[in-house]
């Protein structure tokens, strides 16, 4: 058990339907946190912030009962844009919360100092500090949701760029005449190689003739295509459906195109796949290593990037939220 | 004049076509030379250090004979991906030189230290250092030429990433169903936005009826559609012709593309366009510019992205390469 002195530091997530919080001691290795807690994501600028200050409080008087230990500074990953003064610049998730300084007024209500950054940036250094790239310099960490996050290590250090929106490739084009994105753009990475590009590719597969309609994956959905999300392909390709295995090879490809792209501008020596959709990992991971390999630059006359899932799961936001706090106050 | 005694740095570019060198004093601002001096690039990886080697000696005489002064070190930008240790690992402009350490045997020859990086790296470092994107510490440096090269700084420093291979977006994919390009994949951005991206917009036009047989730049290219390349768009466009200028409108959106997506990732606060193809700026950088500003990621919420000219010609690349010199020895 922890010393009773020694304060802790708590990393927040905030994602568009729950935040997560945890007390982390950075002296210790390893990512298991002191104590953690889970609450649904509210609506309005108010209510989010009032929740993350309860969840804060929360943690706080929970590890004050338990060891008499406090809390000296907190950590948030917000799933958007975030400047280097921890105001809340883009994020089409949070859409209330644009414009918000989120982590002076929660340092405010908090009486502590509050460190906010991109909340896939907080995952892959999350992963970097105690996680799948450990000791690897140049990491690139993907994470996979309804959208691509993603974040960036050179030479150990995170990637935050001039204004701190480094590392945002979900809407890097890769098919200028692909389909509309939720972005206005059109063929966003995300829209093929994420979560929500999973279902997309499926029911474009229908649409274009590639699948029946009585592919596993409709029948999944309840019978109607319009409706497969990415979870009915997952479902469906566990019991061995071939449409489904082809709509994760085309996604495998995408994937692969893209992480190639972004090694091919880092050279990274790692990356890691994090997020809800990566721990489907083993249905796509064989194949986006081969794409990786065929893309890269040289391949073939340089080393061998390994593709690796992640470790930490879902608290790698929260863990790397609390670490980057507990280096940058 | 320079004082005797005060060693100073040579700087060589190698390109597919032409060797350029120059002796440079980094102690005095500015990119002007003490010498200067350019010759073919020889066939063979034999003639090619001989002829780099002559090229460091002729300079390293003409500044002796001059100002008594000497060489201490060379810096070399070589096409392709060089590895840490100064080998030439992939570069489809030399290729008797692949798995060549260029840098090892050229200081055996010379009796100098001589470190070697990726020319667009090198070009990059020289704007940063005496060019556009002065004081500029994320910038983004797009060499233009038959293919595209960048060069990328991060808080100042040149990423050079894990291996030495950072910052080469060429092969970035940005349109999988697009035209095969020579590296053999499909649809690479420098297949559309480089110099001979744009000879290919334009017979391309031919071909999809977007262009008459008629347009001006075929005649330029002495009437035969295959025939045309960049040049031939780019004096025609000078003589109003409107299909050239359709031609480099559809350049520029591509060439926006390309740079939105590394911006989108590298955040960087200035982007700098060199390189042969980029002499003709002012035909195509408005649309560039609109297009980054379309494509940037929260667009209208982050500060804007200069895109300028570059500053040092074809100096460019041997400047940073004797400023990387410098810096290193």
């Amino acid at each position: 058990m922890a010393r009773a002195g020694e304060p802790l530091v708590v990393g927040l997530d905030l994602g568009g339907t729950k935040l997560l919080g945890l007390a982390l001691d950075p002296s210790r290795d390893g990512a298991e946190p002191v104590a953690e807690a889970k609450v649904a994501t509210p609506a309005g600028t108010e209510a989010v912030l009032d929740g993350l200050a309860e969840l804060v409080s929360g943690l706080r008087d929970e590890v004050a009962a338990r060891s008499g230990r406090d809390v000296r500074a907190v950590g948030l990953g917000a799933p958007g844009l975030v400047d280097r003064a921890g105001t809340f610049r883009y994020g089409p998730n949070l859409p209330g919360v644009l414009g918000v300084p989120i982590g002076a007024e929660l340092g405010e209500r908090l009486g502590l100092p509050v460190v906010v950054d991109n909340d896939a940036t907080c995952a892959a250094w999350g992963e970097h500090e105690r996680g799948a790239s450990r000791g690897r310099n140049h990491s690139l960490t993907i994470t996979l949701g309804t959208g691509i996050g993603a974040g960036v290590t050179i030479k150990g250090q995170i990637l935050r760029g001039a204004y701190g929106f480094a590392g945002e490739p979900g809407h890097m084009v890769v098919d200028p005449d692909g389909p509309e994105c939720r972005c206005g753009r059109r063929g966003c990475w995300e829209r093929f190689a994420s979560g929500a590009g999973l279902g997309y590719l499926a029911r474009d597969a229908v649409r274009t003739g590639s699948a029946g309609a009585d592919a596993g994956y409709v029948a999944h959905a309840g019978g109607d295509a319009s409706d497969v999300r990415g979870e009915h392909v997952i479902a469906s390709a566990r019991q061995g459906d071939s449409a489904a295995l082809a709509v994760l090879d085309t996604f495998a490809d995408w994937l692969g195109l893209g992480i190639a792209n972004l090694v091919n501008i880092l050279d990274s020596e790692m990356v890691v796949l994090g997020g809800g959709a990566a721990v489907d990992a083993d249905l796509f991971i064989d194949r986006t290593r081969a794409q990786v390999r065929r893309l890269l630059l040289g391949t073939g006359r340089r080393p061998r990037v390994p593709i690796v899932e992640a470790r930490l799961g879902e608290r790698a936001g929260a863990v790397g939220a609390a670490l980057l706090a507990a280096d940058r106050t």
